[in-house]
């Protein structure tokens, strides 16, 4: 007796079907039905129409994630270094491995390779000495002679000296490790209880290393190894957020920037031959943020030289370092002008919104990165706060490089369930999947966070269309022109249709 | 030399201002500030117009949060069982208390009152008998005799005749009140390691009080006592989500639905004749998602029943329980469609995404609410992951209810800064803040989770505007009439003009 009526249905305006008898309503399930598609296909990849490999093997990954929201401990809202193992040893991870994910944009250049390489290759080499500071810290540099000691840090050891000494190396390089990561396998949130603690152990695990990579022979293969790991994982591109720094051989001498830029153009053309499906790296120059108006000034005029001068490599500008106790970016407005002012293209690649503070200067930044004409925004963790700057963002198309196992260890957000790119990845907003420092968290390439994104911010809702939007994003939202990116998309495409046809089925005799 | 030319401002079109010299761009600080004040001008309260007396107190306001953002140990950032003793020694706290904040309108009937008041008063009474149950549970009884053993419960004790033997009395009323409440002194993420724990220990705690508190007398004078704690706290009007459980009277003789909610009323009209700037109660009639279809339609059938027979008090109907382990709105839409196919008038009040889970049946209850034509949303927690949903109770002007402290106890969020609300207050979506079950995480009244949002969610941005905007919100987002509204407003207007008066100079011989 309860004939409904199909009616035309317009979002947010019709809302019930009537009943015949009566004009009363009810909610009618094939609205309910449409509004739960829309919903659906306003995601990140909501929109991506699968082909029939792709549905097969969208309908194995969507069982694997069944499996993992069905565990008692769900890896996304577990702290990483926690979850770590757990996920490793999850199907879903070897699967996420083996997809071509494109490109890594928002990495930085001396956080990229595993820390068991500078432990067990690079400290073992001769002529490498380490201190031990007064911050319970360590320092290394290789020297040809006895160098010089360094301010509040104990007289220097030769390792190989030392290694004879100790009765167990093996402990002596498990000090040495825990010094160059933050990672631990004892309780991080003991060991990390804020935020001041855990940036300050990640600034001295950075000044720890910098002795070993910005060592000549170091840096190199140190780079070389970073894209081989990238490469194993499956990222066929990388932008390199670099300092540049000096650079030193063994009798002292140092290097400028441009031979440093020029190290890494070398190294990634001797990769790229060795690799021809590895697509290459553009390097970002970035100064600390806690510098002062005449260094940052400095840079941006370097780094407009260095634009000039290696225009292929070179991708553009940031500033790096824990915003909370930086500058704002407005700071450094007139040095951030200069580009704009002399009519000279520096694109900038503005870190901003890292930061869990509400209406203070810093907290600007997301706003004016974008004012700067940025043409993505690293990590953008504030920007569901700041509606003028998201919808600047959208409208712009300028996208977040989200990098959540960073803002997780970096304490920002414990269950990264709640992490606002759950929120932003439902509306589809502009944004890429990055690790920023991987070796720093122990995690490698970009599986983690890019599991860490599948299995906490989609949760069922997400698939195989959410997957391929994200990788094809990190080649649409890279600095790489036009012609490169379908040059990039050629070259994507034909691996993930090999990933494909190669998973889509599942283990051989487990259907 | 370089003359800026004034430009109209058309948001995400005109983003630069021209250099005179070479046509080159640069942010124009007028329109950078037009944005941040177009930005804070977007957020709850961001367009009120504050007085001058009320400019002055939002002046002493504003210290009091930068001294709060300036504490090593930020509370909204930390659980609130340890941050219960900063926030209640706070300045800012004190002031929340004075402060008029019109209406809860999220509250459950068995958690308004302090547990203090249970232990100290209402155990203490002749002939209240406890059991200890075989999953370190209690129960308790009033009865003129013996009552009958209990399932699974050891045999009775009469509590007076127990207090008589222990040693230490103190210690059983200790052991008592931390059945009968989730708060504790001991490390709560030790206590409650995941949801599952929390929500049975929840359980628990409400089984515990249950003989308690379903005692006629105790009844009438604990929500007496719940309003009086309320009231205190400045709360001028509560809507009470109300199991309507049987009442007990001493010889075993029970009560009905009709009964209990006509205790409600007349208990609600003394305390009103008592107090004239109260302005009352209205009663949401609840039922446990876990029941099956049958009890869920009867539940639906004595709403209507009430609703017409208790027009002044009853406000609607509801669902409670943990949504994750519970049935989905849409499994009960026949039962729920009952009003509407009868034309008769039931609001509904629907707890909907409270929860993490996402793209399960249990996240589709945020849409089946709306559908369903929901007065307001109970939490909407996952609000901010369901963007037709989103847009459809802005639309409508559905508010939700967020309850900070309880998101945080029940595990679904760790710092506050992370709840979604702080972005929804940004834009200014329709919501109210409420407090839950306040007895259960240690809180009373709504003060505690004024401070959450005012200090956790805006930080900095939000002001005196936000804390009127939302005293207001749970006016006009109430069950209310509009004749009503205007009534309770006027009321609302002149406490808080009187606090304004009181408080905007500072505590006296302080300025």
């Amino acid at each position: 007796k309860q004939l409904m009526l199909d009616r035309p249905l317009v979002a947010g305006v019709c809302l019930f079907m009537c009943l015949l008898a009566g004009g009363l309503c009810i909610p009618d399930p094939r609205y309910r039905e449409s509004l739960i598609q829309e919903e659906a296909s306003m995601q990140t990849g909501g929109q991506v129409v699968l082909n029939e490999k792709e549905k097969r093997l969208d309908t194995r990954l969507l069982k694997m994630k069944q499996d993992e929201v069905a565990r008692a401990d769900f890896p996304p809202a577990m702290h990483f270094f926690k979850a770590r193992d757990l996920i490793r040893n999850s199907p879903m991870f070897s699967l996420l491995q083996k997809m071509p994910k494109g490109g890594a944009l928002h990495v930085h250049d001396l956080a990229m390779v595993d820390i068991e390489w500078l432990v067990k290759n690079v400290t073992y080499r001769p002529l490498c000495y380490m201190c031990f500071t007064n911050t319970q810290s360590i320092r290394f540099i290789f020297s040809s002679q006895w160098p010089e000691p360094l301010p509040n840090c104990s007289p220097w050891n030769l390792l190989e000296t030392l290694r004879a000494k100790v009765v167990n190396t093996t402990d002596l390089d498990n000090r040495i490790r825990g010094k160059l990561t933050l990672f631990t396998d004892l309780d991080p949130e003991k060991v990390y209880p804020n935020q001041d603690v855990v940036w300050d152990r990640f600034e001295q695990a950075f000044m720890s290393m910098w002795g070993l990579v910005t060592y000549a022979p170091v840096f190199r293969e140190y780079f070389y190894q970073g894209l081989t790991e990238f490469y194993k994982d499956n990222v066929m591109y990388l932008e390199v957020r670099a300092l540049l720094p000096e650079i030193y051989e063994l009798d002292g001498r140092t290097h400028d920037k441009a031979w440093t830029l020029k190290t890494y153009q070398d190294v990634t053309r001797q990769f790229t031959a060795e690799h021809p499906d590895f697509f290459g790296t553009r390097i970002i120059l970035t100064v600390h943020r806690g510098a002062n108006s005449s260094v940052v000034t400095e840079a941006v005029e370097e780094a407009m030289k260095l634009q000039r001068d290696f225009p292929d490599i070179m991708a553009g500008f940031d500033l790096v370092g824990r915003e909370d106790v930086g500058r704002p970016l407005w700071y450094f407005r007139d040095a951030l002008s200069l580009p704009t002012e002399r009519g000279v293209e520096l694109p900038f690649f503005f870190h901003a919104g890292e930061t869990d503070l509400q209406g203070t200067d810093v907290d600007q930044n997301l706003l004016d990165a974008l004012l700067f004409n940025t043409s993505r925004i690293g990590h953008g963790y504030a920007l569901v706060r700041h509606p003028v700057a998201k919808e600047l963002s959208r409208k712009k198309g300028v996208a977040l490089e989200v990098c959540p196992i960073s803002n997780q260890v970096m304490k920002l957000v414990t269950d990264l369930r709640n992490h606002p790119a759950a929120a932003l990845m439902s509306e589809n907003h502009p944004l890429v999947i990055s690790s920023d420092d991987p070796a720093m968290f122990g995690a490698s390439g970009l599986s983690y966070d890019f599991y860490e994104a599948f299995v906490g911010f989609g949760g069922l809702r997400s698939h195989l269309g959410s997957l391929k939007a994200l990788a094809i994003n990190s080649i649409r939202y890279s600095s790489l022109n036009a012609s490169q990116q379908e040059k990039a998309l050629t070259l994507w495409q034909r691996r993930w249709d090999k990933f494909v046809s190669e998973n889509g089925l599942g283990p051989k005799h487990h259907n």
